[in-house]
Order: C-alpha cells, then sequence, then structure tokens
C-alpha cells in the first residue's frame, strides 16, 4: 500500500484508486490516523478528477461499514426509500411515507435537519408535541413492523465517515463534487438496509444542481452506483422553480402536509408525492409506475395514508390532532404593488427570510420557532392585483416581523404582464 | 472581504485572489485561525488553478512579511544570492559564495538541509568542525561584512508562513505547483534583503522538475514575480542526467569543493560556478555575463576564491584546514561487469544508496554519518573495463556496506558499447 501522500498525488494525477486504497483512505480517516488536512486535499483532488462508478461505489460502501448498517431483511422484501436534494417547502417526505406504507411499501426513512434556506424534515416532525425522532434502533424496527413506515434523525451510528467528511467538505469548499454528493447520499441511505431509493433531483436557480445538465450527472452516476451496490434506485429530475406547496416553515408544513394526505393539497406537491410514490411501490411491489402512481393517489383519497400518518405519529409518541400543532400569534400580508401575474417566486430568499424569523437554523445550535412560516398566497402563474397579498408571514413568539423583512420577501416575487407558459413539474426520470 | 471557504471556492472555480484576499489568507492561515485543512483544500486548488504572476507575487510578499525581513542596506549595493532547485551532488553552493565574494559580490546565503535523496548544503557545511551555521542576524551581518559571503541555515524567524504552508503542502501532495514553489523559494531568498537572484533550476528524470517545459516555465514565473516584486532574477536551465562532480555525500563533498577554488575540479562543477557566478557578479556589479564568468574564473585559479573561503569558515568558528574533516574508515569499489562506455548514472539512486548509508536523511531527526559517501569513479561519457570500478562507497562509522547497497549502486549505472552524445551542461537562460 501506497503512503496516503502518494495516493493523493495519484488522484491529483488523474490515476483511479483501487479499491483497497479507498478502503484505506476511509478507514484511516475514520480512526483519526488520516489527518483532515490531507483528507481535505485528496477531497479537493476529487472535485478536478473526479471518481469513477466503481471508485463511488467503494467510497460509498466503506463509509456505509464505517457504522452500523441496519438489517431488515426480516421485516420482508419491499423496502425501499426515499431521497431529496432539498428543497424550500418541500415536505414530500411527510405524506409520502405513510402513502407509500398504505400501498405494502416498508420505508425506513432516516432524515435530515434544516440548515441555511432548506428546511429539514427532522425539525418539521419535530413541531408535533411528543414526536420522538431519535429511536433507537429497536423501536425503529417495531415502529416499521407496526406501520410499515418511520421518520428519524440520523444517529452518530449510520454512517460516521460520511458524517465527517460532510463536515469538512462544508469548510473547505468541496461539497459541490458530483462523485462525493453521490457516495454521502448512498452511504446512508443504503445503512438504513433498504433494496431500493427513489431519489428526487431539483433542478433550477435555487436548487443545489443549478443546471439541468449537473442535475442529470448526478441522477445517472446515483443510478449507475447502485447499479454496482445491486441496489435499483430510479430518479427524478423536478423543476424548482419556486417553493413546493403554499407553507415554508414547520408546524404549518406538517398542516399543509396532512392536508395532502386528506386528499387535498397543491397541484405541485400531490403530483411530487404521486411521482415518487408510484416508484416507490413499482421498485418495492414489481407493480408498473402507473399502477403505483395510482395506488399512490388512492391512497391520499381514502383516507389510508392519513391512517398510516397518525398510526405512526402515535407509535413515535407524538400527538397526531393537527389541531394540537404550534399555531401563528398573528399575520402580516405583503402585498402587490402592481397588476399582473407572478412569474417567478424566488425560493432561496423566501427560506433565508423565513430562516431569519425563526423558522430555521443559521447555526448548527440556533433554536427553531416551530409556529413561524410564511404562507405563498400567489404562486407561479396566478394572477395579482396592487394590494392583494402576495405572501402571508406567519407570526411566532417575537411577533410582528421587521420591515425589512417583508421587504425581502416582497422582493423575492416578480410579477409581470402575463402568465409565464406552464413548465411541466417532473422534467425526466433516469433509471 | 469573504470567508475563507468562499475564497477556496474562487479559486476552485478560476477566480483570480486580490491583494487584500491573499494577504488575509496568509495572515490568518499564519496566527493559526484558518485551519491546516482549509489552507490543504486552498493549495489543491492552487495545484489545479494556478496563481497568476501578480497573485505569486502578492502571496510571496505576504509569507516573506510574515516573519523577519533583513536590511542589509548599510552592506552597501551588490547583494546577490543564488538558488537551485537541488540536485545529488551539488555543492555549488560552497565554492560559488567565495568566488563571488571575490569578485565584490555580497553573498548573504540562507541555505537548507537535506531530505531523501538530495543533500543540503547546511549538512555538508557542518561536516567542518566547529563551523556555526546558526549564527544570529548581527553575527551574519558581521560575517558579510568582514568576508563578503556567509552561509547559514534557516531560522524560524524567515518567512515563517513559508515554513509552515511547507510543511503541509509536503504531506498534502501539493509540492508540485509551480506558483507555489515560486513563492516558497522567493519569500525566503527576498527575506534576505538581496537585490538579485540567479536560479539553478535542474531539469532530467532525477531532478525536481522533470521535463524542459515544467523547468522552462518555472524560470519564467520566477522571473516574472522578481520583476513584480523590484528584484533582478536571472535563471539557468541546466541538465541534472548524473550527479553533479564525483562526490556525493558530506565530508567528501567539501574536500571536492576545495579542489574547484584550487583551479582543480570537474568540468561540471567548474562550468556551472563560472555560470552561475557569472550572472552573480552581472546582476551585483553591472560588469557583462561573459566578463562576470571570467572573473568567476580568475578567483577560482588565482586563490581568491579560497581565501574567502577560509576566511568564512574561520568567522564561522569553523577548522579551514582540509585535512581535519572527517574521514572514511575505508572503501569498497562496485565494478563494471561489461565493457563500454557510462551513458547514464540514475542520480536518485545514487542519492537514495547514500542516504541508507548514512550520508543523509530518511526522517527529519535522523543523524548524518559525515565520513560516509560516494566517489563516482566513472562519470556519463568515460570508458570502463568489466572489473574496474563504476564508484566507490566510502565507509563511516558502520564499517563496509551491505551487497544489497553495492548492487543498488552498480544499478544506477548503464553501460553502452558507445559513448553517448555529449550535450551541453547549460541549456538556457531566461532573463
Amino acid at each position: 500500500m501506497q503512503s496516503i501522500v502518494e495516493l493523493i498525488a495519484k488522484k491529483r494525477d488523474g490515476g483511479a484508486l483501487s479499491d483497497a486504497e479507498i478502503r484505506h483512505i476511509i478507514a484511516e480517516f475514520s480512526a483519526d490516523r488520516m489527518p483532515a488536512y490531507q483528507m481535505a486535499a485528496l477531497a479537493m483532488a476529487v472535485f478536478f478528477n473526479g471518481l469513477d462508478d466503481h471508485e463511488t461505489g467503494t467510497w460509498t460502501d466503506a463509509m456505509l461499514r464505517s457504522g452500523e448498517v441496519l438489517d431488515l431483511a426480516d421485516l420482508g422484501p419491499g423496502r425501499v426509500d426515499k431521497h431529496s436534494t432539498g428543497g424550500v417547502g418541500d415536505k414530500i417526505s411527510l405524506p409520502l411515507a405513510p402513502a407509500a406504507a398504505a400501498c405494502g411499501v416498508v420505508v425506513p426513512m432516516v432524515a435530515g435537519r434544516g440548515l441555511g434556506h432548506t428546511g429539514g424534515t427532522i425539525d418539521k416532525l419535530e413541531a408535533i408535541a411528543g414526536y420522538d425522532v431519535a429511536l433507537g434502533s429497536d423501536d425503529f424496527r417495531r415502529v416499521l413492523q407496526q406501520v410499515g413506515c418511520s421518520i428519524i434523525g440520523q444517529t452518530n451510528e449510520i454512517a460516521p465517515a460520511d458524517k465527517r467528511l460532510y463536515a469538512l467538505r462544508d469548510v473547505t469548499a468541496t461539497v459541490e463534487s458530483i462523485p462525493l454528493i453521490c457516495a454521502s447520499i448512498m452511504s446512508k441511505k443504503l445503512a438504513e438496509g433498504i433494496e431500493g431509493l427513489v431519489l428526487d433531483v431539483k433542478v433550477g436557480p435555487g436548487a443545489f444542481m443549478k443546471t439541468l445538465a449537473s442535475a442529470r450527472e448526478l441522477a445517472q452516476r446515483m443510478v449507475a452506483v447502485g447499479q454496482t451496490m445491486g441496489t435499483r434506485v430510479v430518479a427524478f429530475l423536478t423543476r424548482m422553480d419556486e417553493p413546493l406547496g403554499r407553507m415554508v416553515g414547520n408546524a404549518n408544513e406538517v398542516l399543509e402536509s396532512i392536508e395532502v394526505m386528506e386528499g387535498k393539497g397543491t397541484a405541485d406537491l400531490v403530483e411530487l408525492t404521486v411521482t415518487l410514490g408510484g416508484a416507490m411501490v413499482e421498485l418495492a411491489r414489481g407493480y408498473s409506475f402507473e399502477q403505483g402512481q395510482q395506488m399512490i393517489r388512492d391512497a391520499l383519497h381514502n383516507g389510508q395514508a392519513l391512517a398510516r400518518w397518525n398510526r405512526m405519529v402515535l407509535a413515535q409518541g407524538g400527538n397526531p390532532d393537527k389541531d394540537a400543532l404550534p399555531k401563528p400569534t398573528g399575520e402580516t400580508a405583503v402585498a402587490a404593488t402592481s397588476s399582473g401575474f407572478v412569474t417567478a417566486i424566488d425560493g432561496k430568499e423566501v427560506g433565508l427570510v423565513a430562516m431569519s424569523l425563526g423558522a430555521g437554523r443559521e447555526r448548527r445550535d440556533d433554536v427553531i420557532d416551530m409556529a413561524v412560516g410564511i404562507r405563498i398566497d400567489r404562486k407561479v402563474g396566478e394572477a395579482v392585483k396592487p394590494g392583494e397579498p402576495l405572501a402571508t408571514i406567519l407570526h411566532g413568539g417575537r411577533g410582528a416581523p421587521s420591515e425589512a423583512a417583508q421587504q425581502r420577501l416582497a422582493a423575492a416575487f416578480t410579477v409581470g404582464p402575463q402568465a409565464p407558459p406552464s413548465r411541466p413539474l417532473v422534467i425526466e426520470r433516469i433509471g
């Protein structure tokens, strides 16, 4: 085995690292024998020279095996999860996991917290009084057996090498490497003991992947790496031109998710839940994608998804009564100044305003105000007149928002003389 | 000012860093506020995307100002030093500094130690009993005033940011970046308070620069950066196809250097001393390069260089008597097995054998045996018959070398049926 510095030089000079070399690197890094500065240099070399599918698969597997790997085989086949690259207002996991479970999919979902402008599924669930996001693996298994789905937060036991590497990439400008993104997602998800994964890759100016080409590359790499690891991956490229649904926050996003499970909700939320859920049913149970979509649609309308949701919340110690969710202390509407149609909403700006009001975290130890949020009153394509609300700020403990926050929220909306052509939410399917 | 991680991303994406940004980076790194992992990532980004001449000049200046900058203006004009990118058997500094001083150049030379296959000027000088390589700046100035030249080791006060950065680059595979090499050399040399610098860039398979193109690029960049900093730099690209001279080691290299100052020595040593010295006289005193070369040649032959050498050694506390140098305890010749001409000598292999015998360091804290060395009995182009020595190992405290070391040394020589065409030592001059 060459020294770590020789392995960095090999990648720097465009070489491919062998399986043994990659396993050695991850083992040394995990055991604190490879200093952070060597991993930082290697990550930057990977940013420039990449990892091929085989290297990415080995890297993923090594990170996955750095921690606990759940064996959920006794729960039977059909264990499929979903992962999204993240977007403002993206609460899809909340209606999706119960809907898929209602269709016979086993959904062992380990989700993240929010940082910066995007919210996190776990933060949203914590708006529910009593909901325990930190189940141990025995309790996680019990809920999965009883309900068919469970959503918990990441533990220190799952892929600790990835946790360590991600924290380092975050401060060394090496997050934006497609193979490293791929390995990070896959190592965490495959530690859940799943057989299939449905991936929602957002595309748009406010999304992690800004261009269709980069989103497609990530999706293709994920599908290929899944193949090398024996896990079926189906990816959808979906448009992120505005926040998903009408709610951005925490308690208000839970409420909106419940509405989707009551057969209501905005068209984009329903379409995405049906699309991703359809593919989950397809992977888990062998139905066609179209059949899977119809099954999810039915579960959202016939109350079965909602029933699973209520059972999951109860099983994790939470209060499923939607009236028990934290409520806003007041509202401030942000009005349009001109007449026309909303042509664009800058989701990142909406997310940053929500964060600044207390709905998200700027730093890891910030405390979230669960009642705070933003309601989008006019989505892209909708007409507005001067004085009518574009969006409404839902107050929390701090009361009414500053003038600056209101202005910034208003500025996130572009109003034009005519409605923009409607563009499909789901751009393409890969895998 | 953007955050450090944003500055890393800027360089990663091919941007140019502003003066303020570079000074901020070096200041934060020097003050331990920028962690090593961020500098490692930045250095790798620089490896891929480079620094332009202006950025390199600012980087050099910031590192230079991280420590003590000698002000030797009171010694008068004509302060010029030499730097070599390093080669096996390269003892040129030893005859060169006194020869140039004898021609009126003031030579405040701060030199390095050896690590790996190349020796270091400071290690060689330590073969001289009593020679103090660690003069304080007052004593350094005194010797320069009295003798015109002084050779000392690097201190912690000179360009500490470079010292720190170089140690980091060494373990992160980021040594091989031309702008960073350039800034490292220039920051240390310009801290000597010099007005001109003559650079010897070695080219060849065993040299730091393997190709003519990369050596030329380094030389051009050094000349350009010197220009932006107001220091004249002249660079020579010189061939490194075999060890310089006949001696590789420490005490034996000092002896060979004294021979050069006695008007003897191998042709390559004399030519390189005259070439580099000629340019030093040109830069320091305004003579033509040809006049400068003739002046150096004269100083080597008329005893003036040797007289300066003796005065410098005495002034630094050393014993100038060459018979007082450590002597080998015995010799082992390595013989040719076929008849013909030496067509190549792998200098790196010769250096590694010398190191393994105790003439150099594998690790920073290894202790050198000053008497150990290798004598090249047949240089490239010289004829040899079976049984005649190719090289001779000079024993030290450990006695006779192993069979493996002898075989490895023999294998460093290539013998062919005819003499190779003779190739000029000095390939070209830049600046």
